[in-house]
Protein backbone atom coordinates (compact mmCIF):
# COMPACT_ATOMS: atom_id res chain seq x y z
CA UNK A 1 0.00 0.00 0.00
CA UNK A 2 1.46 3.65 -0.87
CA UNK A 3 2.18 5.87 2.00
CA UNK A 4 2.64 9.02 1.02
CA UNK A 5 3.05 10.14 5.32
CA UNK A 6 3.04 7.94 8.36
CA UNK A 7 3.82 8.84 11.47
CA UNK A 8 3.33 5.08 12.81
CA UNK A 9 -0.24 5.05 13.51
CA UNK A 10 -0.18 2.39 15.71
CA UNK A 11 -1.92 -1.39 14.90
CA UNK A 12 -3.82 -1.91 17.53
CA UNK A 13 -5.37 1.69 16.93
CA UNK A 14 -5.67 0.30 13.23
CA UNK A 15 -7.23 -3.10 14.15
CA UNK A 16 -9.54 -1.09 16.47
CA UNK A 17 -10.47 1.26 13.98
CA UNK A 18 -11.70 -1.81 11.74
CA UNK A 19 -13.40 -3.54 14.26
CA UNK A 20 -15.62 -0.62 15.33
CA UNK A 21 -16.46 -0.55 11.31
CA UNK A 22 -17.62 -4.36 11.47
CA UNK A 23 -19.88 -3.39 14.14
CA UNK A 24 -21.16 -0.21 12.71
CA UNK A 25 -22.08 -1.93 9.57
CA UNK A 26 -23.80 -4.74 11.50
CA UNK A 27 -21.40 -7.13 10.04
CA UNK A 28 -20.75 -8.31 13.59
CA UNK A 29 -24.26 -8.01 14.84
CA UNK A 30 -25.73 -7.92 18.39
CA UNK A 31 -24.94 -10.91 20.73
CA UNK A 32 -22.59 -12.56 18.08
CA UNK A 33 -19.86 -13.86 19.43
CA UNK A 34 -16.89 -12.30 17.89
CA UNK A 35 -14.20 -14.78 16.75
CA UNK A 36 -11.75 -15.81 19.43
CA UNK A 37 -8.30 -13.61 19.96
CA UNK A 38 -6.47 -16.22 18.28
CA UNK A 39 -8.65 -16.52 14.93
CA UNK A 40 -8.49 -12.30 15.11
CA UNK A 41 -4.35 -13.21 15.10
CA UNK A 42 -4.69 -14.89 12.20
CA UNK A 43 -7.38 -13.07 10.41
CA UNK A 44 -5.93 -9.74 10.77
CA UNK A 45 -2.20 -11.11 10.84
CA UNK A 46 -1.23 -9.40 14.11
CA UNK A 47 -0.17 -10.13 17.79
CA UNK A 48 -2.19 -11.25 20.58
CA UNK A 49 -1.16 -8.19 22.65
CA UNK A 50 -2.45 -5.96 19.48
CA UNK A 51 -5.58 -7.73 19.48
CA UNK A 52 -6.49 -7.46 23.13
CA UNK A 53 -5.67 -4.13 23.11
CA UNK A 54 -7.90 -3.20 20.04
CA UNK A 55 -10.68 -5.43 21.75
CA UNK A 56 -10.44 -3.65 25.41
CA UNK A 57 -11.08 -0.60 24.21
CA UNK A 58 -14.37 -1.63 22.12
CA UNK A 59 -15.21 -3.32 25.42
CA UNK A 60 -14.34 0.48 27.57
CA UNK A 61 -16.47 2.30 24.87
CA UNK A 62 -19.65 -0.52 25.57
CA UNK A 63 -19.65 -2.18 22.00
CA UNK A 64 -18.47 -5.34 22.92
CA UNK A 65 -18.98 -7.09 26.39
CA UNK A 66 -17.00 -9.78 27.93
CA UNK A 67 -18.69 -12.67 29.58
CA UNK A 68 -16.33 -14.71 31.72
CA UNK A 69 -15.79 -18.46 30.38
CA UNK A 70 -17.77 -17.74 27.53
CA UNK A 71 -16.14 -15.24 24.97
CA UNK A 72 -16.93 -11.82 23.64
CA UNK A 73 -19.97 -10.66 22.17
CA UNK A 74 -21.11 -7.29 20.48
CA UNK A 75 -23.33 -5.57 22.66
CA UNK A 76 -26.88 -4.41 21.87
CA UNK A 77 -26.91 -1.39 19.12
CA UNK A 78 -27.17 2.24 20.68
CA UNK A 79 -30.67 3.61 20.06
CA UNK A 80 -29.81 6.51 17.64
CA UNK A 81 -32.30 9.74 18.81
CA UNK A 82 -32.10 12.77 16.53
CA UNK A 83 -30.06 15.80 18.50
CA UNK A 84 -33.21 18.26 17.51
CA UNK A 85 -35.65 15.75 19.49
CA UNK A 86 -33.52 15.62 22.65
CA UNK A 87 -36.28 16.73 24.78
CA UNK A 88 -38.80 14.14 23.71
CA UNK A 89 -37.13 11.49 25.12
CA UNK A 90 -40.92 10.02 25.72
CA UNK A 91 -41.51 10.58 22.60
CA UNK A 92 -38.47 9.30 21.15
CA UNK A 93 -38.66 6.19 22.76
CA UNK A 94 -42.24 5.47 22.19
CA UNK A 95 -41.05 6.30 18.08
CA UNK A 96 -38.49 3.05 19.08
CA UNK A 97 -41.29 0.77 20.34
CA UNK A 98 -40.12 1.10 23.66
CA UNK A 99 -42.52 1.78 26.97
CA UNK A 100 -40.93 5.20 28.41
CA UNK A 101 -41.15 5.45 32.26
CA UNK A 102 -40.36 7.74 34.80
CA UNK A 103 -39.03 7.34 38.50
CA UNK A 104 -38.48 10.23 40.98
CA UNK A 105 -35.44 9.61 42.63
CA UNK A 106 -35.86 12.97 45.10
CA UNK A 107 -37.64 15.71 44.92
CA UNK A 108 -36.85 18.43 47.55
CA UNK A 109 -36.32 21.75 48.40
CA UNK A 110 -32.85 23.46 47.82
CA UNK A 111 -31.52 26.87 47.00
CA UNK A 112 -30.16 27.92 43.88
CA UNK A 113 -26.19 28.20 44.12
CA UNK A 114 -23.99 30.44 41.82
CA UNK A 115 -24.16 28.62 38.03
CA UNK A 116 -27.90 27.42 38.73
CA UNK A 117 -28.87 30.46 39.99
CA UNK A 118 -27.32 32.17 37.20
CA UNK A 119 -28.93 30.12 34.33
CA UNK A 120 -32.04 30.34 36.38
CA UNK A 121 -31.60 34.26 36.52
CA UNK A 122 -32.92 33.72 39.90
CA UNK A 123 -30.78 35.73 43.01
CA UNK A 124 -28.29 33.10 44.28
CA UNK A 125 -30.22 31.18 47.36
CA UNK A 126 -33.72 31.51 45.82
CA UNK A 127 -35.30 28.69 46.56
CA UNK A 128 -35.74 26.15 43.94
CA UNK A 129 -37.20 22.56 43.60
CA UNK A 130 -34.34 19.65 43.23
CA UNK A 131 -35.73 17.14 40.88
CA UNK A 132 -33.86 13.70 40.06
CA UNK A 133 -35.72 11.52 37.88
CA UNK A 134 -34.29 8.29 36.24
CA UNK A 135 -35.67 7.59 32.85
CA UNK A 136 -36.31 4.71 31.40
CA UNK A 137 -37.32 3.00 28.33
CA UNK A 138 -38.93 -0.83 28.24
CA UNK A 139 -37.53 -0.91 32.06
CA UNK A 140 -33.90 0.04 30.86
CA UNK A 141 -31.65 2.99 32.52
CA UNK A 142 -31.66 5.40 29.82
CA UNK A 143 -30.71 9.25 31.11
CA UNK A 144 -30.68 10.53 34.67
CA UNK A 145 -32.08 13.85 34.93
CA UNK A 146 -31.40 16.61 38.05
CA UNK A 147 -33.38 19.54 37.74
CA UNK A 148 -33.52 22.83 39.74
CA UNK A 149 -36.88 24.65 39.10
CA UNK A 150 -37.58 27.73 40.94
CA UNK A 151 -40.24 27.79 43.27
CA UNK A 152 -41.95 30.85 41.52
CA UNK A 153 -42.53 29.15 38.62
CA UNK A 154 -43.87 25.86 40.02
CA UNK A 155 -45.30 26.33 42.99
CA UNK A 156 -45.90 22.38 43.99
CA UNK A 157 -45.37 19.23 42.59
CA UNK A 158 -47.17 16.04 42.51
CA UNK A 159 -45.07 12.57 42.39
CA UNK A 160 -47.89 11.05 40.53
CA UNK A 161 -48.10 13.59 37.78
CA UNK A 162 -44.18 13.76 37.85
CA UNK A 163 -43.68 10.37 37.26
CA UNK A 164 -46.98 10.12 34.26
CA UNK A 165 -46.25 13.33 32.21
CA UNK A 166 -43.26 15.30 31.05
CA UNK A 167 -42.26 18.33 32.75
CA UNK A 168 -43.31 20.95 29.99
CA UNK A 169 -47.00 18.92 29.84
CA UNK A 170 -47.00 19.75 33.52
CA UNK A 171 -45.91 23.31 33.29
CA UNK A 172 -48.56 24.11 30.29
CA UNK A 173 -51.46 22.52 31.82
CA UNK A 174 -50.69 23.44 35.41
CA UNK A 175 -48.96 26.53 34.85
CA UNK A 176 -49.79 27.80 31.81
CA UNK A 177 -46.60 27.99 30.70
CA UNK A 178 -45.20 27.13 27.21
CA UNK A 179 -41.84 25.92 26.39
CA UNK A 180 -40.30 28.48 24.29
CA UNK A 181 -36.53 27.89 23.46
CA UNK A 182 -33.64 25.89 25.27
CA UNK A 183 -30.10 26.08 25.21
CA UNK A 184 -27.83 23.23 25.94
CA UNK A 185 -24.25 22.39 26.39
CA UNK A 186 -22.77 19.23 25.58
CA UNK A 187 -19.44 17.57 27.15
CA UNK A 188 -18.23 14.19 28.25
CA UNK A 189 -17.80 12.40 31.12
CA UNK A 190 -17.57 9.24 32.78
CA UNK A 191 -20.28 6.96 34.93
CA UNK A 192 -19.28 7.80 38.88
CA UNK A 193 -20.46 5.25 41.16
CA UNK A 194 -23.53 6.23 42.10
CA UNK A 195 -24.74 6.90 37.99
CA UNK A 196 -23.09 3.64 36.91
CA UNK A 197 -25.83 1.95 39.63
CA UNK A 198 -28.54 3.83 39.18
CA UNK A 199 -27.61 3.09 35.31
CA UNK A 200 -27.16 -0.40 35.45
CA UNK A 201 -24.08 0.28 33.90
CA UNK A 202 -19.99 0.38 34.82
CA UNK A 203 -18.67 3.02 36.73
CA UNK A 204 -15.89 4.93 34.90
CA UNK A 205 -17.69 4.25 31.26
CA UNK A 206 -18.59 7.07 28.99
CA UNK A 207 -21.60 9.43 28.98
CA UNK A 208 -23.14 13.11 27.52
CA UNK A 209 -23.51 15.57 30.71
CA UNK A 210 -26.29 17.55 28.84
CA UNK A 211 -26.44 21.29 30.59
CA UNK A 212 -29.92 22.63 29.51
CA UNK A 213 -31.46 25.82 30.08
CA UNK A 214 -35.41 26.39 29.51
CA UNK A 215 -37.05 29.46 28.68
CA UNK A 216 -41.15 30.19 28.48
CA UNK A 217 -42.45 32.25 26.03
CA UNK A 218 -41.56 35.55 28.04
CA UNK A 219 -37.98 34.18 27.71
CA UNK A 220 -38.04 33.29 31.78
CA UNK A 221 -35.95 30.59 32.64
CA UNK A 222 -38.18 27.81 33.47
CA UNK A 223 -35.93 24.46 34.06
CA UNK A 224 -32.13 23.92 34.48
CA UNK A 225 -31.50 20.49 34.23
CA UNK A 226 -28.10 18.47 33.68
CA UNK A 227 -28.81 14.92 31.50
CA UNK A 228 -26.55 12.01 32.12
CA UNK A 229 -26.57 9.51 29.12
CA UNK A 230 -24.77 6.26 29.18
CA UNK A 231 -22.88 6.06 25.84
CA UNK A 232 -23.50 2.68 25.61
CA UNK A 233 -27.75 3.12 25.27
CA UNK A 234 -27.62 6.19 23.41
CA UNK A 235 -25.87 8.06 20.62
CA UNK A 236 -27.39 11.11 18.66
CA UNK A 237 -27.67 12.54 15.11
CA UNK A 238 -27.87 15.48 13.58
CA UNK A 239 -28.24 17.08 9.80
CA UNK A 240 -26.34 19.90 9.10
CA UNK A 241 -27.66 21.58 5.79
CA UNK A 242 -26.05 24.01 3.73
CA UNK A 243 -25.83 27.34 5.11
CA UNK A 244 -24.68 26.07 8.08
CA UNK A 245 -21.76 24.00 6.22
CA UNK A 246 -20.66 26.66 3.85
CA UNK A 247 -20.65 28.86 6.41
CA UNK A 248 -16.92 27.57 6.88
CA UNK A 249 -13.79 28.38 5.11
CA UNK A 250 -14.63 27.72 2.05
CA UNK A 251 -17.00 31.34 2.17
CA UNK B 1 -35.29 21.05 54.16
CA UNK B 2 -38.05 19.26 53.44
CA UNK B 3 -37.85 16.49 51.36
CA UNK B 4 -41.22 14.73 49.51
CA UNK B 5 -39.33 11.99 48.13
CA UNK B 6 -35.53 10.53 48.32
CA UNK B 7 -33.91 7.35 47.36
CA UNK B 8 -31.23 8.51 48.85
CA UNK B 9 -29.14 10.34 46.40
CA UNK B 10 -25.38 9.91 47.92
CA UNK B 11 -23.43 12.56 50.05
CA UNK B 12 -20.83 12.58 47.17
CA UNK B 13 -22.61 12.92 44.41
CA UNK B 14 -24.41 15.82 45.76
CA UNK B 15 -21.05 17.24 46.90
CA UNK B 16 -19.93 16.58 43.07
CA UNK B 17 -22.84 18.93 41.93
CA UNK B 18 -22.11 21.59 44.46
CA UNK B 19 -18.30 21.88 43.74
CA UNK B 20 -19.18 21.83 40.02
CA UNK B 21 -21.22 24.54 40.22
CA UNK B 22 -18.87 26.84 41.63
CA UNK B 23 -16.39 25.90 38.64
CA UNK B 24 -19.34 26.57 36.12
CA UNK B 25 -20.23 29.92 37.61
CA UNK B 26 -16.15 30.61 37.79
CA UNK B 27 -16.46 31.16 41.46
CA UNK B 28 -13.70 28.81 41.41
CA UNK B 29 -11.37 29.89 38.82
CA UNK B 30 -8.64 28.49 36.30
CA UNK B 31 -5.62 28.41 37.99
CA UNK B 32 -6.56 28.42 41.31
CA UNK B 33 -5.57 26.00 44.24
CA UNK B 34 -8.53 24.76 45.56
CA UNK B 35 -9.46 24.30 49.53
CA UNK B 36 -7.35 21.13 51.19
CA UNK B 37 -10.05 18.04 51.81
CA UNK B 38 -9.99 19.41 55.37
CA UNK B 39 -11.25 22.52 54.84
CA UNK B 40 -13.96 21.16 52.69
CA UNK B 41 -14.78 18.77 55.16
CA UNK B 42 -15.30 21.44 57.58
CA UNK B 43 -17.51 23.65 55.23
CA UNK B 44 -19.51 20.75 53.32
CA UNK B 45 -19.90 19.15 56.94
CA UNK B 46 -19.21 15.81 55.70
CA UNK B 47 -16.07 12.95 55.90
CA UNK B 48 -12.78 13.29 53.83
CA UNK B 49 -13.81 10.05 52.26
CA UNK B 50 -16.91 12.18 51.02
CA UNK B 51 -14.88 15.10 49.52
CA UNK B 52 -12.55 12.64 48.09
CA UNK B 53 -15.10 10.85 46.47
CA UNK B 54 -16.46 14.02 45.08
CA UNK B 55 -12.53 15.19 43.96
CA UNK B 56 -11.81 12.11 42.33
CA UNK B 57 -14.82 12.25 39.52
CA UNK B 58 -14.11 15.76 38.79
CA UNK B 59 -10.31 15.41 37.93
CA UNK B 60 -11.37 12.52 36.17
CA UNK B 61 -13.64 14.81 33.95
CA UNK B 62 -10.91 17.27 33.25
CA UNK B 63 -12.10 20.45 35.46
CA UNK B 64 -9.81 19.32 38.51
CA UNK B 65 -6.10 18.56 38.60
CA UNK B 66 -3.73 17.14 41.26
CA UNK B 67 -0.50 18.70 41.51
CA UNK B 68 1.53 15.99 43.42
CA UNK B 69 2.80 17.56 46.55
CA UNK B 70 1.10 21.15 46.00
CA UNK B 71 -2.21 20.49 45.46
CA UNK B 72 -5.44 20.57 43.29
CA UNK B 73 -6.43 23.26 41.60
CA UNK B 74 -8.97 24.13 38.80
CA UNK B 75 -8.45 23.15 35.12
CA UNK B 76 -8.59 25.62 32.39
CA UNK B 77 -12.05 26.34 31.50
CA UNK B 78 -12.96 24.14 28.13
CA UNK B 79 -13.90 26.11 24.79
CA UNK B 80 -17.19 26.61 24.16
CA UNK B 81 -18.23 25.35 20.34
CA UNK B 82 -21.80 26.28 18.70
CA UNK B 83 -23.20 22.58 17.09
CA UNK B 84 -24.04 24.20 14.38
CA UNK B 85 -20.24 25.42 13.32
CA UNK B 86 -18.66 21.92 14.55
CA UNK B 87 -17.16 21.88 11.02
CA UNK B 88 -15.35 25.16 11.51
CA UNK B 89 -12.84 24.33 14.03
CA UNK B 90 -10.23 26.56 12.16
CA UNK B 91 -12.53 29.28 12.29
CA UNK B 92 -13.84 28.76 15.48
CA UNK B 93 -10.00 28.51 16.78
CA UNK B 94 -9.33 32.08 14.80
CA UNK B 95 -12.55 33.79 16.78
CA UNK B 96 -11.06 33.02 20.15
CA UNK B 97 -7.82 33.87 19.26
CA UNK B 98 -6.03 30.53 18.41
CA UNK B 99 -3.61 30.14 15.91
CA UNK B 100 -5.20 26.91 14.18
CA UNK B 101 -2.60 24.46 13.20
CA UNK B 102 -2.79 21.09 11.24
CA UNK B 103 -0.46 18.26 11.27
CA UNK B 104 -0.66 15.60 8.93
CA UNK B 105 -0.50 12.20 11.00
CA UNK B 106 -1.11 9.61 8.00
CA UNK B 107 -1.82 10.15 4.23
CA UNK B 108 -1.97 6.86 2.46
CA UNK B 109 -4.11 4.55 -0.07
CA UNK B 110 -6.34 1.87 1.51
CA UNK B 111 -9.76 -0.02 0.63
CA UNK B 112 -13.29 1.19 1.79
CA UNK B 113 -14.82 -1.31 4.22
CA UNK B 114 -18.59 -2.27 5.42
CA UNK B 115 -19.46 1.07 7.19
CA UNK B 116 -17.29 3.31 5.73
CA UNK B 117 -17.99 1.81 2.06
CA UNK B 118 -21.54 2.26 2.41
CA UNK B 119 -21.26 5.81 4.10
CA UNK B 120 -19.20 7.22 1.28
CA UNK B 121 -21.81 5.13 -1.26
CA UNK B 122 -18.43 3.22 -2.94
CA UNK B 123 -18.28 -0.84 -2.91
CA UNK B 124 -16.49 -2.36 -0.52
CA UNK B 125 -12.81 -2.41 -1.29
CA UNK B 126 -12.97 0.72 -3.55
CA UNK B 127 -9.98 3.16 -3.28
CA UNK B 128 -9.68 5.64 -0.79
CA UNK B 129 -7.31 7.88 0.91
CA UNK B 130 -6.73 7.36 4.49
CA UNK B 131 -6.13 10.52 5.79
CA UNK B 132 -5.12 11.01 9.76
CA UNK B 133 -4.86 14.87 11.34
CA UNK B 134 -4.24 16.48 13.99
CA UNK B 135 -5.86 19.83 14.82
CA UNK B 136 -4.16 21.92 17.22
CA UNK B 137 -5.04 25.32 18.92
CA UNK B 138 -1.85 27.70 19.54
CA UNK B 139 -0.08 24.29 20.50
CA UNK B 140 -2.82 22.65 21.66
CA UNK B 141 -4.00 19.76 20.36
CA UNK B 142 -7.82 19.74 20.22
CA UNK B 143 -9.09 17.06 18.34
CA UNK B 144 -8.07 13.91 15.62
CA UNK B 145 -9.33 13.67 12.79
CA UNK B 146 -9.42 10.42 10.52
CA UNK B 147 -10.97 10.79 6.97
CA UNK B 148 -11.28 7.91 4.18
CA UNK B 149 -11.66 9.93 1.32
CA UNK B 150 -12.89 8.31 -2.20
CA UNK B 151 -10.28 8.67 -4.94
CA UNK B 152 -12.78 9.17 -7.34
CA UNK B 153 -13.39 12.43 -5.78
CA UNK B 154 -10.36 13.04 -4.45
CA UNK B 155 -7.57 12.29 -7.12
CA UNK B 156 -4.51 13.19 -5.56
CA UNK B 157 -3.22 15.29 -2.24
CA UNK B 158 -0.59 17.68 -1.99
CA UNK B 159 0.67 17.43 2.23
CA UNK B 160 1.15 21.57 2.48
CA UNK B 161 -1.84 21.88 1.03
CA UNK B 162 -3.55 19.73 3.68
CA UNK B 163 -1.73 21.57 6.12
CA UNK B 164 -2.73 24.50 5.60
CA UNK B 165 -5.78 24.44 3.91
CA UNK B 166 -9.57 23.21 5.41
CA UNK B 167 -10.59 19.82 3.53
CA UNK B 168 -13.77 21.66 2.05
CA UNK B 169 -11.44 24.50 1.01
CA UNK B 170 -9.06 22.08 -1.15
CA UNK B 171 -12.28 20.30 -2.47
CA UNK B 172 -13.34 23.65 -3.85
CA UNK B 173 -10.57 25.18 -5.52
CA UNK B 174 -9.09 22.06 -6.54
CA UNK B 175 -11.79 20.00 -7.51
CA UNK B 176 -14.85 22.52 -8.03
CA UNK B 177 -16.87 20.45 -5.93
CA UNK B 178 -18.55 22.76 -2.69
CA UNK B 179 -19.90 20.80 0.51
CA UNK B 180 -23.79 20.82 0.62
CA UNK B 181 -24.82 19.41 3.60
CA UNK B 182 -23.07 16.77 6.23
CA UNK B 183 -24.85 14.58 8.65
CA UNK B 184 -23.16 13.52 12.19
CA UNK B 185 -23.69 10.63 14.73
CA UNK B 186 -22.57 11.59 17.74
CA UNK B 187 -20.69 9.50 20.59
CA UNK B 188 -18.96 9.74 24.09
CA UNK B 189 -16.10 7.67 24.36
CA UNK B 190 -12.68 7.01 26.23
CA UNK B 191 -9.38 8.32 24.83
CA UNK B 192 -6.89 5.36 24.30
CA UNK B 193 -3.40 4.81 24.49
CA UNK B 194 -2.91 6.07 21.05
CA UNK B 195 -5.72 8.80 21.31
CA UNK B 196 -4.14 10.21 24.80
CA UNK B 197 -0.65 10.57 23.55
CA UNK B 198 -1.31 12.63 20.76
CA UNK B 199 -3.73 14.44 22.30
CA UNK B 200 -1.83 14.85 25.15
CA UNK B 201 -3.95 14.04 27.38
CA UNK B 202 -4.92 10.64 29.59
CA UNK B 203 -6.20 7.61 28.34
CA UNK B 204 -9.56 6.55 30.02
CA UNK B 205 -10.76 10.17 30.12
CA UNK B 206 -13.65 10.99 28.23
CA UNK B 207 -13.79 12.23 24.60
CA UNK B 208 -16.69 12.76 22.01
CA UNK B 209 -16.29 10.57 18.81
CA UNK B 210 -17.96 12.37 16.00
CA UNK B 211 -18.62 10.71 12.60
CA UNK B 212 -19.50 12.64 9.90
CA UNK B 213 -20.16 11.88 6.29
CA UNK B 214 -20.43 15.24 3.88
CA UNK B 215 -21.91 15.60 0.72
CA UNK B 216 -21.53 18.16 -2.11
CA UNK B 217 -24.44 19.74 -4.18
CA UNK B 218 -24.75 16.39 -6.18
CA UNK B 219 -25.48 14.88 -2.99
CA UNK B 220 -22.46 12.47 -3.17
CA UNK B 221 -20.80 11.42 -0.39
CA UNK B 222 -17.33 13.06 -0.54
CA UNK B 223 -15.44 12.82 3.06
CA UNK B 224 -16.55 10.10 5.68
CA UNK B 225 -14.78 11.44 9.10
CA UNK B 226 -14.03 10.37 12.41
CA UNK B 227 -13.32 13.12 15.06
CA UNK B 228 -12.30 12.41 18.71
CA UNK B 229 -12.08 15.27 20.84
CA UNK B 230 -11.19 15.32 24.36
CA UNK B 231 -13.62 15.99 26.71
CA UNK B 232 -11.28 18.72 28.80
CA UNK B 233 -10.94 21.20 25.82
CA UNK B 234 -14.24 21.89 24.17
CA UNK B 235 -17.77 21.82 24.96
CA UNK B 236 -20.33 22.25 22.56
CA UNK B 237 -23.64 24.44 22.85
CA UNK B 238 -26.80 23.80 20.80
CA UNK B 239 -29.83 26.19 20.81
CA UNK B 240 -33.35 24.58 20.39
CA UNK B 241 -35.82 26.86 18.92
CA UNK B 242 -39.84 26.80 19.95
CA UNK B 243 -40.59 24.89 16.79
CA UNK B 244 -37.80 22.08 17.96
CA UNK B 245 -39.08 22.40 21.43
CA UNK B 246 -42.64 22.52 21.69
CA UNK B 247 -42.83 19.84 19.10
CA UNK B 248 -42.36 17.54 22.26
CA UNK B 249 -44.99 15.37 24.34
CA UNK B 250 -46.96 19.46 24.91
CA UNK B 251 -47.64 19.08 21.18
Amino acid sequence: MERLKSDGIPLHYQIKQQIRDLIDSNTWQHGMQIPTELELCESFGVSRTTIRQALQTLVNDGLLERHRGKGTFVCRPKLEQPMTNVYSLHRFLLSRGLTPETRVLELKHAIARSHTASSLRVDAGAPVWKLTRLRLGSGRPMAIDTSWLPTSIWPQFDLQDLEGRSLYDILFTRHGRRVKRAQEVWEPVLLDSYEAEILESKQGSPAFLIERTTYDEADTPVEFTKTIVPGDRMRFSVNLEEDTVTRKEQA
